[in-house]
């Protein structure tokens, strides 16, 4: 038997549909996860508590495999991980159908103007003329971090008559690499950032990339916050380089109630809600694992298991 | 030479284009549409305002080809045009990549509850929860008159892996007939509606269809107001047996400030915006024009013409 430690939120979705040689034990505190943690062989530790679930990890001596839903692993602590030879497989792609239906209403809220819709309504005024007269059709994207999410936002943008193009870290066809995307920024309608959170990714969009956009181009940021240098960023919406940004991420987080960037009128702030607007992450969370675990069984290699040197 | 009235917003687009046999004038004001009228045998009479452009079709004794920019034409005089035995062309098609890429917009905003975000944007409040919990991805979506705008919809909304049902007045292969829809609409996430509107559509959907839906499903409009019965709507709006209406046209237009439409939480107005929030219409439309005069010359078939009898 393998000691197996879940949270009780996985309980109907998991419970009787695990091998035999799984012992399952739910937590549904911080108390009973500490104390099933230093017992664990394998653990889905994923609380509300970012803080908890680190600290279970840390604790966690026995563990052999980790698994959590997010898709970005940045704050774990990946270098213990590592030296514990501890296999984390993550929740890549899971979200990616939600996130890139978030994108795309993004780009055609800015397209359409429709936040001045919404206030229109609020204040029961007819408008006559439209506050945006953008069709995404014709238009051109560039996505940085064409993988799951970055793929799907592709996959649901080229039949509607978008031109794509996506940035990867290796070269394909019709791809542009991490050396070569920075040349053709001004080409693009649309900038999307679905980059992993990596020290190599930080502040990559900083003044020099808002300069090379095309003037009054979007930029739409569905990876982390410090992806984006903020400061540059409002420098470029204030005198109108960038036309609009649709942040889904930002830096910190929560974004406290004073910060300028909340005031812009050409700011779309988001609440890191993109990947959470839906119900489905659960229960293809869940079919993933119970794949992992035969897979487990077998000594196979596990479904979206993250590269700990890479850190995705 | 033929007697051509056009309105001076079109004379960037043709002047220079138009075949050599067309003698054409620009009028700039409703006094030079009326004094230009009387003249015409082709005439596109689109002003800003409909009362002019149909009091100017009733002067134009001489018209043999009347085109119009609009897709519905319920409001032009179609009996006295038939009685005349003048060609109608309409706007049809011009302008459903726009109406199809706002209709998407609404099942987004809907599904994400986005107009929430905006409004926590406004207190400078970062969410916690998403408003919206539900993808496109998989849910099921009938469309009411799958002509132009309505396949264009379905165009856009099938590779995103939702289930399209349309509904047309003729029948084809998976596509359900004006007599049979009513009896599935139970099995549907959306009901989109973009019929043409005719005496047969006014008020098609009612009470007895509303009670037929998908309890919390939405409806959304980009026919005419008059194609749904307000009173109806909004009695199942406040059961909650309709989750939330997408309402581009409303009976009457503009919507009087008073009207009890504009105050519920789980209606969305967008002021027949639809199909205006884009700048290629005018550009479509002058080339759909220019193909016509050469076919006019030709004594072809003018593409896009009206069925006076039918009414679109």
């Amino acid at each position: 038997m393998t000691f197996t430690v879940l949270n009780a939120f996985t309980r109907d979705l998991l419970e009787g549909r695990m091998p035999g040689w799984v012992e399952p034990h739910f937590f549904s505190s911080t108390e009973e996860l500490y104390e099933l943690a230093p017992q664990a062989e394998i653990a889905w530790f994923d609380s509300y508590e970012l803080d908890s679930t680190y600290e279970a990890t840390r604790r966690a001596g026995k563990l052999k495999w980790l698994n959590t839903l997010a898709a970005g692993v940045d704050p774990f602590p990946l270098d213990l991980l590592r030296q514990r030879d501890v296999t984390l497989t993550n929740g890549a792609g899971l979200n990616a159908i939600t996130i890139a239906e978030y994108a795309v209403m993004g780009m055609l809220v800015i397209a359409k103007g429709y936040r001045e819709v919404v206030r229109s309504q609020e204040r029961r005024e007819w408008l006559h003329e439209a506050p945006g007269k953008m069709e995404l059709f014709g238009s051109k994207a560039l996505i940085v971090g064409a993988g799951g999410i970055g793929g799907r936002i592709g996959e649901l943008l080229r039949p509607w008559g978008v031109e794509v193009t996506g940035v990867r870290r290796n070269p394909a066809p019709g791809v542009l690499t991490m050396e070569d995307w920075r040349g053709r920024l001004g080409d693009f309608d649309w900038v999307i950032v679905a980059v992993p959170s990596t020290p190599d990714t930080e502040k990559m969009m900083g003044a020099d990339e808002f300069a090379a956009m095309k003037p009054g181009a979007s930029v739409l940021n569905f990876a982390r916050g410090a992806v984006i240098d903020q400061e540059a960023l409002m420098a470029a919406l204030r005198s109108g380089q960038v036309g609009s940004a649709f942040l889904d991420v930002t830096d910190p987080e929560p974004l406290p109630s004073d910060d300028p960037l909340w005031g812009f009128d050409n700011v779309h702030i988001t609440s890191h809600l993109s990947g959470r607007s839906q119900n489905t992450l659960f229960a293809r969370a869940a079919e993933r694992f119970l794949e992992n675990l035969e897979r487990y069984e077998r000594g196979e290699a596990l479904v979206s298991r993250v590269d700990l040197s890479l850190g995705y």
